[in-house]
């Protein structure tokens, strides 16, 4: 038995999707010990949008280690840190008018999500968050509360109190779906809300991802997103976005809700943030709601972490010149290309922006062969969605293009093979 | 105005604290970009044990990155995470007949702490939690719900239940404590769990720090701990022991309890277990208990940090050689006796294990006080303790000898300063 | 200043809405102490369906007392309890073949439902009910969770969790409401429950009144409330109906879902069963639900009111007899009549089965001003509904004809004053 | 089977053990449907202070039915109110220059206990009541978080929160205790309070009873008492006492505190107010309090039970002529010497106060035992305390001289049956 069987924890779950031990990865290809490549279509759970070992990235780290830089510092003051900072500025903020500041938390995605909590509870002096059916925000009891998969929240061991879910647009599962139904939906909330009768309190803040990933990759209707932020105003509750996934270019732009007419009041970042792997995670607060914090109100060890602030500079650089984002659109359209004959049958559907695509067909167990399959053929994808569903596809944005094609081919001729087995 | 004012968030504390810009750092010393050398006896919040950039440590990660080595692999199996792995199992467990698994979490000690909540509410099926007095276990919602600081209490914005707080030993500041106090009132717990009318339920677990760090470095009176574990056993509730500040060496033993007669059921690492200040969490878990987790229930993107493992691999060597340990003994009777003018004052008591050393002065504005000057005698240190009351000293354990007197001298003289002043 | 001005609690509210000292009773009039009369269509909030101080109660009563019956029994068995439940079981539970059994609680309608919501959750092991806006089910804190009127909510100083409040029927206000809407809302519903990752837990019940009262005299819809029976069924809830105000004749058959097509599992009762006003509740429960119980599990001192159980028993005896109920009928078309003028108004929707009649005005303040000169010209009635905008008229069924026809004199005119004064 | 078996809630309890059915009861003796006679020293669990069916109470309610005096009027003033509220002041708030408020509520002691629940965490805008071992204060959802015994904390399905559970005095069973444990226990709990690191939350309220009546005939140290009434001045919370079953002249006295150096906030009183155990329920409130209720914000519909005004007048004669409260101190004297026997035998306790007593022989077993045969020797008594090993005697204080020997007799003679028996 290996030192995973032996010694490690019983809760592992990818080692057993993926039965080898890897060892090294450039790009979109990670290499097992035994010197077998397999195609990298998960990229660490969406962390990897510039690939394994960014050349650019990996040399700016070893420099910045060589000079002795800090590697940890909280939140004191360093050099990197502002480096980062006037670049995230300059390069984020500024183009799109957003007076934000960055609130540096424990670097995981829901460290940011329970701090976005705490702070709209603060802000509002309410208790209830809106999270959506789907959603996926994390696994602390803060932001356990507000992901929706019941697997997830079976281990929490306690009642998770004070979110309300409701319908991520429409309730259902968006075959003919439109956005009168999710408008719907609203409209009824925001009865519930203006009625004193109804039992329901007014919430502190609206928690939605514009893109579920973790939820099968559902795109939020844009009337939809946008009628909730109205709705959000109304009721005086903040807008947070958690683009933890979805955000740093996945989508064909620096966050996902580019091309959406919203305005959060919060965004979530993590994930991708930091270039390489390493983590980071950082939240974008309006000005007059990051006022309510007091000094060190929300702590977290790891907070300043150099090489990721390092590493997540160099990222920002694909944003300044156009050509990254102009790729992913392109990809985008040659992974659609490779899926058209998805189309023609009946339970599966075909979702996504950018490259995140998400194919539906709707049975967890054949998904998991689907995965099995392509491990098998050298390709590395995962699962997602209520009852792992859905094949999700997020390849390195730097991946080459014969990859992807090649990529695609395996995912095609394995989903043909599996959907027709039955 | 500088980014940090302009952009980050008003959440920011060390900044404040040490109103400079740090620039580089190398062993215990942080020089910030004018170039002014401060020693370092803060150690990022305990992270630091083998000190800034550690040589042998950065060397690794440097060989690791040019080999293209896998840097992010969320829980699938690696080449470098064996390694560690087998390195932690040969130099740490094994040496102790420890059967524990390794459980690697989301890599903050907060997400640790979360996680072996969970698994004890699942182990006993029961939901109350017991936590101490002046106990920190992290800021997001179920491990806030274990730390005791009203401060950091007070951000949550809804009740935190399910934990219950006892005191850690003596109810009373230390002053005059005996064992007896401590276990009378472990006697006076155990009648309320055996009294079916007392209104309190037994618990899942009892979550204690042998060493209260940020809560004042309080330290486990021996007996105390015992019975604590006894009345665990006799309730049928964990021991877990969070060792996430006092572990990895910071006492003179890897485990800050290695030399109290305890057999925790979990134990929570982070900060020190990486090295170089890279993020890493990892839970030790009785088998008996792990194998209540189902595949992937706790989840979390950043929890196979390859640097982490490279730099925590270089620093379990620390622990094959007894010469810093050994070091570890020696510096701790360098520092007392710096600190040994200090008894004579009423007010003032100084406690601590090997190089964590607390002065508590009884007074946290004399405290900030004295980390001020401290600062501009070039001199990083923290307060902590109720109202932050609490000098604590936790230098690097690989610190040049010469830079530890320097350091010592600048406390007692600061010290002397303010407390003369009052 | 009087005794209630110096001596009762602010929290008093119906002196200050009735501002006189009443004396006697009798029937359907109350008489102050100046011996002013006044007409009751508000019936001690639904108690008094059988009219102050019904002639063969009170003497069943007096003879009761002069035999020195038991007057106190907890859930002891005494004769007059036997008498009681015999006659129950005869009269109401064999002719609708229900198997339940009677449980007997603390004499206070909130008490029932706690004891009803217990059981649900004891029985299916979940924690959520289920209630409906607009609902009232009480103010002890379990109940007050499903109660949805947010100024009662407001006083309870702490959160008020695991329940769910939902539509009851259509959401909005019912002008042109349709049964489709209801059972969309319901299907939504049955989706959200069916789907592993919406976020919600399936319910341990389902509470609902058929007519809601104090929350504007809302009627359910036969489809809807089935379709909920089908939900309840599907979902492994129970079906709660809280019948305390409807019940007991008040809609013109004993129970006010006699002519729906639901099977309910727990039905709770209190304010009329007692018949005089003396306090009773009582929970029916199919035995497989009851059997979940264990004795004593849950208490109350006033459980056996032989006063009670005497008049309550005398009030059966109206339910053997067609004359009462079909009196009901006929005194529901004598009100509506009278009300067919507002029919014209736009504002105004009347709404109501057998003697509950609500009109809703749409004006909490114009409903006050209706309530304070109905009271000067000698009739007493009450507000309900959302901001109370409804006007309620619940005279005993045993009111004299002559009565309810000047009563409704009063009614009307005092509308088409205030309504036109606007 | 009867009617009881057949239809009669599984959750029944005292008909289980008094297998027979009882018809008509006089002072202290309950007679059954076969004419056979019990003593009652149980008393309706302390409903019963002055008999069943005392002739000065049924008259005075007999003559007020034949009146036609409004029977049920909510929260309405009436003449027999006032004619009781009048009284109230006069022989008992007067006298004892008490200020309080009457505010009265749904008629169960319950929900006397939410309300003042609701009102401390209202005045204080705290959420923890603090309330303490073997103490009982009602079944429905916020008084069970108050109520210690964990058979009834079992059935309420969802978690207990926002009470603190604290030793009543001395931690342990009162076998040498002594007051300087009980007030160290609260010197802890000030030190908890006062050091905003232990995790524990100033408390909006402690809730006492001054003799745990359910909980084991528990009597308050009165050193302890006053110590807890600081404590609560201290941290400004309120002290309310839950009088419920020792109040109203039990104890000898009208309230069980009169002969304590307290100053209550507010008292809970329910259960032997109305005299001859038709509901009521009140509280005392002192007016800087009550002015923080909203009218109506807790309501119920059986808040004017006139029944209870009438008999609960007459009760208060009883207060203004000495003769009762001198004979239930003469008869405490006469039951303690029948159990003088008892103080010989070490596992038994013999403790209370006036006439409520209790003998607490250790074991549940053996108390049921006697209580069942106590039973067929024609008494009537109860048992209490943890496991309920406490015989508790609270015969009607206007107990006829031979009857209370008769019954001592008894209880002596089987307890030392079933104490031999051993």
């Amino acid at each position: 038995m290996s030192i995973f069987e032996l010694r490690e924890s019983n809760l592992r779950g990818y080692s057993r999707i993926y039965p080898t031990v890897f060892d090294k990865a450039i790009n979109a290809k990670q290499i097992d010990e035994n010197g077998k490549e397999y195609l990298d279509f998960f990229s660490g759970a969406g962390v990897l949008n510039f690939g394994h070992n960014n050349p650019r990235m990996t040399s700016a780290i070893i420099d910045y280690i060589q000079g002795n830089g800090v590697l940890h510092s909280l939140d004191m003051s360093t050099t990197i840190k502002r480096q980062f900072m006037e670049k995230f500025e300059e390069v984020v903020l500024k183009p799109r008018d957003m007076p934000h500041r960055m609130q540096f938390v424990g670097p995981t995605g829901t460290n940011a999500v329970e701090a976005a909590m705490k702070l709209a509870r603060r802000v509002t002096g309410r208790q209830e968050i809106v999270a959506f059916h789907h959603g996926f925000h994390g696994m602390t009891l803060g932001s356990l509360a507000a992901t929706a998969n019941s697997y997830f929240r079976g281990a929490a061991g306690v009642p998770l109190n004070h979110v309300r879910h409701q319908p991520f647009g429409c309730i259902t599962r968006c075959h003919g779906c439109h956005s009168e139904c999710g408008l719907n939906t609203l409209k009824q909330l925001a009865d519930q809300y203006n009625d004193s009768s109804s039992g329901i309190d007014k919430p502190a803040a609206f928690l939605v991802e514009v893109i579920q990933a973790e939820g099968g990759v559902n795109i939020a209707d844009p009337a939809w997103l946008s009628a909730l932020q109205d709705l959000a105003r109304e009721v005086g509750a903040l807008l947070i976005i958690d683009d933890i996934q979805a955000g740093m270019g996945r989508t064909g732009s620096f966050f996902s809700f580019d091309d959406y007419d919203v305005d959060p009041d919060i965004v979530c970042l993590a994930k991708g943030l930091g270039g390489v792997g390493t983590p980071i995670a950082m939240n974008l607060v309006k000005p007059e709601h990051d006022d309510h914090w007091n000094p060190g109100e929300h702590t977290g060890t790891f907070r300043g972490q150099s090489l990721s602030f390092v590493a997540g500079g160099v990222a920002l650089d694909y944003f300044t010149d156009p050509a990254l984002m102009d790729q992913v659109k392109r990809y985008h359209d040659i992974m659609m290309q490779h899926l058209s004959p998805m189309h023609s049958l009946p339970s599966v559907q075909v979702r996504g922006k950018g490259m995140m695509i998400g194919i539906d067909i709707g049975d967890g167990d054949k998904a998991k062969e689907v995965v099995k399959q392509c491990f098998e053929h050298g390709l590395l994808l995962g699962a997602c969605g209520t009852g792992g569903r859905v094949i999700k596809l997020i390849p390195p944005l730097t991946i080459e293009e014969d990859n992807l094609h090649e990529g695609m081919g395996i995912v095609v001729s394995v989903l043909a093979n599996v959907l027709e087995a039955v």
